[in-house]
């Protein structure tokens, strides 16, 4: 068997897509409702290696998915709910493609695992803050990633046809877990029993018809000849619940300006180099280099020219190339440079507009891209130098940092500041804003550093708690060097584990239970010989071989 | 190098022992204020292939270090503090055995590992639950799992002598992470900031001294000359908040009464039965047979004879024997036969004394076993049968399984029942009863369960959501053998992950994060290369061989 698809293999893969390109999704909408039909593309997978039979997707799909769900929060505020659904006959999705899963290096399965699980969390963050709701549709066979997917709605009508059934058949025919929250969203978010969730979790063949429903499965089914109306009636019933603007326009997200030269990446507020001989990437956001527009209609009119939402766009973009491009990059190095009254301002604006429908989408979306920071399995070291802007929501990538190094010379002014917008604005996957997971337990002192409206020299951010470590002038080249080549002398394995554990403090909820817990079990399952060895069951699936496992339980 | 350490060649594990048997600690009780003197014998390892230096442990250490808190809990009430300190000069205590860990099997590191765990959980919960409180007395070096015994303590005081420090050197030396809580009680309970915690988490030599008292890894430091002082005047303080009772006598806990017969294990009212050729145990738990002591005097003089200790001290070694001496047993099949209404007065005698300190004491020893249970990495199947003593605490046994099966046959009565002992007093430790683990966001069920005090049969039990499935006496024998043979035929690695995940609905607690996102990620790491290949970094420690990374970030 071939391990064809690896990041290198697929190192140009492009998070940049658009409705006019989508291969496998469709979009069409009516009125306050979309729909996302998928019909994927079997001969246009992302690598050539393998075919997407029965709806079922790679990367590649998945990027379309995200893209689609992201453009109706901006593009179409009108729209309030999304129907999800087939345009295959009989099967709804079979999942992420086995083929694909089983040619895929360990790092590859990880990532593509990640990016589905964001992708999901991105489709309940729009149903849980920007009031546009999703019902699945399954009209016809659902299994493993499909329901996946499907869990991710906020209702799931399912075709009952004595044929359609839901199925995590992972376990009982893959010996691996459902890798995109599966579990977890059983029994956390739609609260099935946890012998039921046993027993459905083994069934190959899943749960259809009236059982599904009685499990907590799905919400309802309808005959075939009802189908279609009973969407039709959820999905107005859905739209209905949502304070989104009843007509448009919205704005248009235009394609991300990026020139590759070499090792360097640059798009238009945000840029990266890579040191492959260190394997260090230096990534810097620029603040605005003018104040930015200041009411929601120059907003409008600024449309993703609006800094907040470009800078965002950018890194969101640049994070997702280091993570799939850039495997052997083991540490991040973060800046940020310029005025940072500018984006303090820009703050300012964000916060007094937070209610628009508009300025929401934007913070939302700087929330999500931070958490996918803070997802990165990549040592992130922030370096907080005189000319730098590391200034409230530019702050949130310091608070994202494990560490943060900030040089302390009386003769070069060198300050950070906080703003409303570190108050509680983009929280993190458990709940809590960076500044109270980083001072855990002490809201006093939280509430304190907030109130501190004037800028931190590197004296004062010590003191407070705010940096890592302030060198001074001569010893500051020498301690950030060798703190950057410690670093990368690690094991990346245990480093991955170690800032998986640091970075979530606290309480846990469902979207970190599903990156902790599940994640990491299936991240383990992936490693072991019962799944991926010779005789492994994903190595057999769908080959004469049968499975052969060694008993031994953990 | 040899992999010489599995669970085969460690079958034989006892987990029986008592002072006069330790060869590792000393334990001297001075008033309110008992000594835990750490003196591992270089010379005592459990198989003889490694050596026990520097105070370093294995699981045999570990299980002297559980029985001696144990029997604090039940033998010396008027105990109030205990000070964990080391009796050899200079080292307090190196963490697990290195080339312990190098030769076992992937099994074998995770068992004991979870062990570990639940002996330094045991501490947290004599401290929280029954006024027994814990001062580590850092008298020398502290690495690793030393620190993270450390961690379990209320309180931490090291030695402020310039070289002494406290240290988490797993990521920097052995390209694994502390295994035994440590990061996450570093950021969760002791609340060391993250950035500060990550900078600790990869220094090899540790933090000593004033810092360490700054960052928050230990509460004071104290000079040589006043250390013993210093220890002796906290520990005071802290016996002082103990709410134990003044003096005792407590109970013994006299050795367990069991027999081997082949596969079979027969303790006074636990037995289990081992199909190898099914890879099943089928484990009894026996109801009294007749009326348990009632009054505190009376469970006084009973000692360990009472039945609820002695069926849970059983059942607990139980557990401990299936987990290390048969590796290779997927599935339990949990039975309780019996008188029920004798469970029931048992439970009604402990819920009226719960206040009384040995009572106390051994609730929460069935709450320790029973989440033992709950960890335990096997299938576990319920089998409700005509004759079962499924009821209150003993029902706990089904509600922690994956699936219980009930026959309904209406010519042989079969009912279960639940009492005050299944509201709470029981919790697992997510802090949720199991049933309202089971009713997840369903409280009024959860109530209107437990106000019918009469008992279930199989149609009640069924319709309250109680039991799996209840087959018929036609179905019963065949739908049992199906599920358990299709059990059997699963990866024994999915289905962890699979349990894992099920079992833990709902809130994270410092002890479940430990257990699901710490320690799998642990696991992780345990199967990778970079740690445990030919040249991966714990293969290498000791050796003149450097390790060698595959520098692929996941």
């Amino acid at each position: 068997m071939a391990i064809s698809i690896n990041p290198t293999a697929a190192a140009r893969v492009s998070f940049d897509t658009d409705p006019t390109r989508y291969r496998h999704w469709r979009l069409t909408i009516d009125g306050p409702v979309a729909t996302l039909g998928m019909d994927v593309q079997e001969d246009a997978p992302l690598v050539p290696d393998y075919r997407l039979k029965l709806n079922s997707y790679d990367l590649g799909v998945d990027i379309e998915l995200a893209d689609a769900v992201q453009r109706l929060r901006f593009e179409h505020p009108e729209v309030h709910a999304v129907v999800i659904t087939s345009l295959k006959e009989r099967i709804f999705c079979a999942g992420a493609n086995i083929f694909m899963l089983r040619g895929s290096s360990h790092a590859w399965k990880v990532n593509f695992c990640k990016y589905t699980n964001e992708t999901r969390l991105a489709i309940e963050d729009a149903s849980a803050n920007s009031g546009l709701k999703f019902l699945a549709a399954l009209n016809g066979i659902c299994a493993g990633g499909g329901y996946e997917l499907a869990l991710a709605c906020d209702e799931i009508v399912l075709v009952d046809d004595s044929n359609s059934a839901v199925s995590l058949p992972e376990t009982p025919l893959l010996g691996v877990l459902p890798g995109t929250g599966g579990l977890t969203r059983v029994v956390d978010k739609r609260r099935v029993r946890r012998d039921l969730a046993d027993v459905f979790g083994t069934l190959a063949e899943g749960v259809k018809g009236r059982r599904a429903v009685e499990w907590g499965l799905v919400d309802a089914v309808a005959p075939a000849s009802r189908f279609a109306e009973a969407v039709r009636e959820r999905a107005i019933r859905l739209a209905a619940q949502s304070d989104r603007p009843a007509s448009g326009p919205g704005i248009a997200l235009t394609p991300l300006s990026v020139k590759e030269h070499g090792d360097a990446v640059e798009y238009s507020t945000v840029s990266y180099v890579v040191d492959r001989a260190r394997r260090v990437a230096t990534l810097v956001v620029r603040a605005p280099e003018s104040a930015v527009e200041a009411t929601p209609e120059a907003i409008l009119a600024a449309g993703d020219r609006f800094w907040p939402l470009r800078a965002f766009r950018e890194l969101d973009d640049a994070i997702l190339r280091l993570r799939m491009h850039e495997p052997e990059i083991g540490t991040v190095v973060l800046k940020a440079e310029g005025d940072p009254a500018l984006v303090c301002e820009a703050d300012a604006v964000l916060l007094a507009h937070r209610e628009h429908w508009l300025v929401r989408e934007v913070i939302h979306f700087i929330k999500r891209t931070l958490k996918r920071l803070d997802l990165t399995a990549r040592s992130l070291f922030a370096l907080v130098e005189p000319g730098n802007a590391f200034a409230g929501t530019l702050f949130e990538l310091a608070l994202a940092a494990d560490r943060a190094y900030m040089l302390d010379d009386p003769d070069r002014p060198n300050t950070i500041q906080l703003t409303g917008m570190n108050g509680g604005a983009l929280p993190m996957g458990n709940g809590l804003s960076r500044l109270a997971a980083r001072f855990y337990g002490r809201p006093d002192h939280v509430n304190g550093v907030l109130a501190h409206t004037s800028a931190f020299d590197a004296a004062e951010a010590t003191a407070a708690g705010l940096i890592t470590v302030a060198p001074d002038e001569i010893d500051w080249e020498d301690e950030v060097r060798q703190a950057i080549e410690a670093r990368a002398a690690l094991s990346p394995d245990a480093l991955t584990g170690l800032e998986a554990n640091l970075r979530f403090v606290g309480p846990e909820t469902l979207e970190t239970k599903i990156f902790g817990r599940l994640s990491a079990w299936q991240n383990w399952i992936f490693q072991r010989p019962n799944a991926v060895g010779p005789k492994g069951a994903l190595t057999c699936y769908g080959s004469s071989e049968r499975a052969e496992f060694d008993w031994t339980r953990t």
